[in-house]
């Protein structure tokens, strides 16, 4: 038989050649009555940290999984340092799904002036990160951070790392050129809400030295298919997609 | 009073200064309940051909809308001749809707052998493209096309047209590579289905001269991701986005 486990979990806790760990109670639900697992069955897990494994399912208890940790299958390698930034929008589980699949780092949502949204389930964003980053093979989650006002995110933006800003309003630079002169490993990307920008937040963007206006074409772009094209543009140039110039 | 109008619609009269065009029922509709325009408000036109012109609405009827066409607002200009061949899938309205904003010219259904969808809604994927084109500004909607085999599809191919195969295999030329080394004007890319092709499909894909497989990096895409990371790095190489190397 061939081992091809289908179900790859994310789990918190260390992973080690021959630990015995404990399923939480959702995944426990998920494997016992979604999976319908047996006792012996295999699964992969994965923590961010310590690579991907290979794990055996037990049952010391009706309604109680455990897993026992036994080969390393990937061994935890770096990954691109890029964030996403954004303005909450009606799309926002898919826009975090999607940015999870393109090995975003991180999860920032900002409330902008414009932002129509008052308050973000960052536990539900989470956890639909959690379950693409399941699904992608990837070998961590990103960090998906409580939601601040767009003022904050300025002023608590490293100086170090570039922060492209999807400007709606014509003025960027085309996406292709701005990744290819940047050399800088550690970016981040900011997008508006569905009604953009105020000019106020593009002028202090504009301001900012380590902060550059992208453009993406001609056409007018939704929140979120702007958030997500950026994002697959510079992992093609710039990220661990390789063949960049 | 600044002219700012916000209702953008696509339709099938041709467009000339002083021509008065009468609203379809639908248009009529959505103009009379939903936007609830008053006589004398202004829309904007567009049909693919003529390029954007403002028009006056009348209404000569208690259900009946018509344009009055007044002013040129933008002249209908060329658009990036690149196809989106896609096996169906359940977020087939999703990725419509986003290669319609990324700038895709055609939609092609193609039935691969994975495929699980036996009917594709043509009509559905068409009003799709239509609104999405009406809200990205753009100045045409691209064709849809009944689902036709992946058979056929190859079989009518043109061969002077580049064909960029996403392969989830991990065998293929990143795609920034793949699109800065291709001088090809006239491009189409071809995704699978949820569960990939098959591999009969790769080696009928690869033995074609004018198909390049493309790969998107090492997490694996959900099909409808794939489709648009490709055609958002493919626009800023080699479309209209500008800068491309």
């Amino acid at each position: 038989m061939t081992f091809t486990p289908r179900t790859r979990l994310f789990i918190d806790d260390p992973l080690t050649a021959g630990a015995h760990v404990n399923a939480s109670d959702s995944h426990a639900h998920y494997l016992l009555h979604v999976m319908r697992v047996k006792v012996g069955d295999q699964v992969c897990l994965f923590n961010g940290d310590d690579g991907e494994w290979q794990a055996t399912i037990s049952m010391p208890g009706k309604k109680r999984v455990d897993y026992t940790v036994e080969k390393l299958l990937r061994p935890q390698t770096p990954e691109p340092d890029v964030w996403m930034a954004f303005a909450p929008i009606k799309r926002i589980e898919f826009l975090g799904e999607k940015a999870t699949e393109l090995g975003a780092s991180a999860l920032q949502p900002v409330i902008t002036r414009r932002t129509d949204i008052a308050r973000v389930n960052t536990q539900r964003l989470l956890a639909n990160a959690v379950q693409a980053a399941e699904q992608s093979d990837r070998l961590s989650v990103p960090t998906v951070h409580p939601a601040m006002s767009f003022d904050q995110l300025l002023n608590v933006w490293p100086a170090t790392r570039r922060l492209f800003f999807l400007d709606e309003t014509g003025g960027g630079v085309p996406a292709a050129q701005a990744f290819r002169d940047d050399k800088t490993k550690s970016v981040g990307f900011l997008t508006g809400p569905e009604g953009g920008f105020e000019q106020s937040e593009l002028d202090a963007l504009r301001q900012l030295p380590f902060a550059t206006a992208v453009g993406l074409g001609p056409r007018v772009l939704r929140a979120e298919t702007a958030a997500l094209a950026a994002l697959a543009c510079w992992q093609a140039q710039s990220g661990d997609w390789g063949g960049g110039a």
